[in-house]
């Protein structure tokens, strides 16, 4: 149905998530086709984009630096960490505009069918960076659902200690959902509710 | 919000049709951190897809060689020619498996608020097909609207000559739809075209 290198640039463009058949003849025809767009553009990111990128020294974040450009900011609240599970929840909390302060991203959650245990999180370096440092306040940001929950329980036994609050992100996000889906109005409501644990 | 290089993915990936701040974002997690995804292929194939496609010499369509795949393929009915505008309207049809035999797009509709009449379709390719050939009916499929109507009615008088079936595409309810839903315009189509059963 679609010469040579269309249907490769088709069947590649099927592959990213989100994107099924239709779609992605349409943004293909979009490539091939529109004259304010050049696909090279685009090319040039992806080609380098895995080698440009790696994770921040502090918080576990996608970054181009040794550390990213949250843990960067002198602006942001230090006394004030947020523990999320991936790259993507810090993204979904920065679109809430609610949150000033810094985040620790664990890499995951608790999953021992997965193999996943404390020791495959970023955890260790979470209690190195409670132990010398500002931090009085822990939210824990962990995904509402089984895994989410264990870990918060976790981590909320692992960070009792005299001068810190431990919260947790208030109920109000649907519960066996996924942090990154939710909309900014609600992730907003959830952490002006933050309760302690 | 984003590090360089990723906040630049997130944006590249913006521009695509149908892919919005969320969708972009989701497909950058992905590009990024999915060990079985290769954003290198996709890469190659959008850094030389515009040096590499071009238009098929015979029937205007989006080709690799001097011809497309279609007008290549031997098995195809030469007799029929179906008419569309853009070269995803074949992609379009085929889809359906209901069409067997040859394509030739026009490259649009006539529009004169737009500068575009006979001479910036491709109408004289068409009329030279028809010329030397085995066809003995043209199916028009420009789109359901004014200036698919227009360019319809504009073919079918310049298409006419003995020998030759000159037929339009049905207008009417679509299929799985609800008559309550349907527009004023369709409505009245799917009376005039009603067919006794």
């Amino acid at each position: 149905m679609f010469d040579g290198t269309i249907g490769e640039l088709i069947e590649q463009l099927g592959r990213l998530p989100g994107v099924g058949p239709k779609s992605a003849q349409r943004i293909a025809f979009f490539v091939l086709q529109n004259p304010n767009y050049d696909p090279r553009d685009l090319a040039d990111v992806l080609a380098s984009i895995r080698e440009r990128v790696r994770f921040c020294d502090t918080c576990g974040m996608l970054a181009t630096d040794t550390e990213c450009d949250i843990c960067q900011d002198v602006r942001r609240d230090e006394t004030v960490l947020c523990v999320v599970e991936e790259a993507k929840d810090v993204w979904a909390i920065e679109r809430t505009r609610e949150y000033r302060g810094r985040y620790h991203v664990l890499g995951g959650a608790l999953s021992p069918i997965d193999g996943i245990g404390p020791d495959q999180l970023r955890i260790r370096e979470l209690m190195a960076r409670l132990g010398n440092s500002a931090i009085t306040e822990v939210i824990i940001a962990t995904d509402p659902n089984l895994e989410g929950e264990a870990t918060a329980s976790y981590l909320s036994r692992m960070l009792e200690q005299p001068g810190l609050t431990v919260s947790r992100l208030a109920s109000g996000l649907p519960v066996g959902g996924d942090l990154e889906y939710a909309d900014e109005v609600t992730l907003g409501r959830a952490f002006a509710g933050r309760r302690s644990v």
